[in-house]
């Protein structure tokens, strides 16, 4: 018996005993939608591929390509199977991560705009070695991250939602903010984490303290963020932003102090032969009928 | 018997046997200069400290904050000692390397050129992670950029002057261009390092590779690069240009592909406390008679 997939890119290797049909998430999905039992979403493709879900009668299992999987699971029905992309964006995450980084402490955005006047202006800058780096959210991406902030000679200060050997609480917050001169947010969008860095824990920081957030914007008060870089208490480099998009007259935008990338850091060049190899590792599960990997709840 | 030193910065803790004169560089020198034995040059100050070399004739060693010399050391009088800055800003210029790649790879000048349009239009961009690396230069700096580019999973292709265990030599880079995804100059300004990525070089990398030089100037065709990233075959991010400053004028400082940044990548703030550091030290053994560290020639 031949089941069938519904795979988001043509180059995949597929077991003989599938059948595959391709949606990359643009234009009409393909006839037969009846048969499939495996639904690989397609990655950032907006919010049509999550729509078909209620369509496939036959559906088993959903493999998703992002980590987090939160706006999915409503959708899931009972007894369907869903995986998430655990560790296929950590390697770019961390990336985009350092590059904010060390934009902001290397002054790239005053050297970029110099250039276009082909001025040669100098000035010293603040580095990340010798920085304490308080990494707020310490699954797998953190700890790419954190490979990053160790070759660079930083000291990391690691936090998660609960304490445990090596890392403090997220509890303890207040009292670790003080000695903090970078703040990494790489947290889920949870009731435990919205609004986790708001006015009071902004003014906990030190002058000049840099706050990154990779991971999603309701971490951080975004007005409240806003003041106190309007203020020039601290500094932000945010890759994620609540709301999405930020609204384009939104004041953050050209804040001094502000760098702001639109939620891409997951997006590079290193996502797509790991989302690929999984895939293809699912896809022989599957057609064995063995236990998915990444399996969520 | 007091010795005099000349030192650039006031916060340095001095052996009570020595007696301290300062200069930044800026202003005029002080007062008895004739006594001066040990002369700690001031950091990144322009072309005056040196030329008080000359006018300190009891001098009997000089210390530069630089890890190159090569200029001063036609201005060091017979039977003075010169020691170098080595390793003081090995961080720094891995920090400033990491920003050039990354902001690269990551499409920063891109998204910064949208920030104040409140633009949130996004693509997916290139990694480092699986990029192969050329690392031409492996002292001390380069091993602190190779540390980075391990924690992020690129593979690094190490390559110096002389060949040895894990290291090719120069003379394999014809061999070893058409594979890199990105190549780093980290080299001195040396007869042998003078023009090695010319036309020829350039045309031997692949479509799209990124060309990073941290090291001097010298070390690539200007000409020749200009009109690789003109004709969009290569693209470059540049700390250090030949001639410097590259003049306002100049072609490269507007094309898409180029990154410029003024020979910034060294004078980062973590440069100071390992500066200090040193300085201290070699007051000690200056002070005991001991021989310097970091002795040239």
């Amino acid at each position: 018996m031949t089941a069938r997939v519904l795979l988001p890119w043509t180059d995949l290797t597929v077991p003989a005993d599938l059948e595959a049909a391709y949606y990359d998430g643009s234009g009409a999905p393909p006839e037969g939608l009846d048969g499939i039992e495996f639904y690989v979403l397609p990655y950032d493709s907006g919010p049509e591929p999550p729509k078909l879900i209620p369509r496939l009668p036959s559906l088993k299992a959903v493999q998703a390509l992002s980590a987090g999987v939160d706006n999915l699971l409503p959708l899931i029905p009972e007894g369907v199977q869903l995986a998430n992309g655990r560790g296929l964006h950590d390697l770019s995450v961390a990336e985009h991560t350092l590059a904010l980084i060390l934009a902001a402490q290397h002054d790239l955005p005053r050297w970029f705009r110099q250039q276009p006047e082909g001025s040669w202006a100098r000035e010293h800058t603040r580095s990340l070695a010798d920085c304490r780096v308080l990494l707020v959210g310490y699954g797998s991406i953190g700890k790419a991250i954190e490979r990053y902030l160790v070759a660079g000679e930083a000291e990391v200060v690691r936090v998660a939602s609960r304490a445990r050997d090596g890392v403090h609480g997220i509890d303890e917050l207040p009292e670790l903010l003080p000695g903090a001169d970078i703040v990494v947010l790489v947290l889920p969008d949870t009731p435990g984490t919205r609004g986790l860095l708001g006015a009071r824990e902004l003014a906990a920081l030190p002058q000049d303290a840099l706050v990154v957030n990779v991971g999603r914007g309701t971490a951080i008060d975004t007005d409240a963020l806003t003041t106190a870089v309007a203020e020039g208490r601290v500094r932000a480099a945010l890759d994620v932003l609540d709301p999405e998009p930020l609204p384009s007259g939104h004041p953050l935008w050209t804040l001094p102090g502000a760098i702001i990338t639109p939620h891409v850091a997951g997006g590079s060049a290193s996502f797509y032969p790991r989302a690929k190899r999984l895939v293809e590792q699912q896809l022989v599960r599957f057609a064995k009928g063995e236990t998915l990997a990444n399996l969520v709840g």
